[in-house]
């Protein structure tokens, strides 16, 4: 193993670190936005996406010239084509930023609509979840990365407890389906961000130990945690 | 450039059109279920994603090990990292087909209702695009995949109509709601398969090119294909 290849890694890495520092950042925005009805906060986040396509593609082109240049085997390969997997989850995370942005910004035009969840500690658990992945990549943390997994679990009961409360509001007012429904989905993206979060915490248990652990089923996971 | 490797990388492309045609039969299945109201074919379908799971997974692992064993460079490198992300695109859909099957599963279990869109349509377009993306991919035709880039536009046009529909009929029958929201997600996973082979049909061009067109605006898109 070189010791060139083990520096290029390790750019590799603090790349990636930064990749999510803007995701993370773009989404607290767009959860800003959406709490606060800011219309042009909202657009600021749904720009600033460009910055994260680019910086998606530039390291995928590193990834693949480190592979083809240094021509890594076992674990340090394995590095390699996890950290290009949560690259791609990174950069879905910052597309549903901007999903939220652009829902947050029709809310925005909606004054008098009153929003009959509370999306923020959803948002809040979706956002740690993303950061404890984050930082279960850089300490290659696998007992982090098993605990993230079962989180996600609560917000995926959390967002089908939404969905019942905006059905009610709906009967109730079904002149505001549209907003209600902007809602809804806002709390879906939110879903989808700790299921992305959940993909890097499982790319990092395949980091550390090896082994695949997304398609194993919810119980299978947990007696491996015991076991482990 | 081996032989060996590229008796290799023929064994991928064979094994990559295997996962794709029992994902389009998945997914097949899963619009049949919804257009009949049949859940028993709908739990085959749900019950039939281990399968895709598990052909997933083995996909990736072979073309890592091809990578560590021949080390291959330029194109033939591109063309591993490409099928590595449609192996993942492919497996995407298979969820997509499940989620379908899901809400074909719960509106089977609403006999009266009158599902208010034409989703059979939409349905052979997204079914079509992903047909045309694997066609693409057998014969790596760059000009072929950019005439599926442009129909995703199509898809999305149709179930942006489908959206004013339901919200038309939601506020004619609000208890009517929940059965309402499974169609409209629906016509949301049939647009997301389209995107995914939009996904396929852009790694097609990044195989035969070396061009990435992720990211790229709709016309400069177009500019390229006129240029071309």
């Amino acid at each position: 193993m070189s010791q060139v290849l083990h520096k290029e890694i390790d750019s590799l890495k603090k790349r990636l670190l930064h990749l999510g520092a803007v995701v993370e950042e773009a989404l607290r925005r767009a959860v800003r936005a959406f709490v606060t009805r800011d219309a042009a906060l909202a657009r600021r986040v749904i720009e600033g996406d460009e910055l994260i396509d680019e910086l998606e593609v530039e390291f995928e082109e590193e990834g693949l010239k480190i592979i083809a240049l240094h021509q890594p085997v076992a674990v340090d390969l394995r590095f390699i084509v996890a950290v290009l997997r949560i690259n791609a989850d990174l950069e879905r995370i910052g597309d549903l930023a901007v999903n939220l942005a652009e829902r947050a910004a029709f809310l925005a035009g909606v004054p008098g609509f009153r929003i009959p969840v509370d999306l923020p500690p959803m948002a809040d658990e979706a956002q740690e979840m993303l950061k404890a992945s984050l930082d279960a990549l850089v300490n290659m943390d696998a007992e982090l990365a098993r605990r993230i997994i079962e989180r996600d679990d609560v917000v995926d009961k959390v967002n089908a407890a939404m969905y019942h409360v905006i059905y009610d509001r709906i009967k109730e007012d079904p002149e505001q389906v549209e907003p209600l429904l902007h809602v809804l989905s806002s709390a879906r993206y939110l879903e989808r961000v700790a299921d992305h979060a959940t993909n890097i915490a499982e790319d990092v248990i395949y980091m550390a130990e090896g082994t695949i652990v997304r398609h194993l089923p919810e119980d299978f996971r947990a007696t491996r945690r015991q076991g482990a």
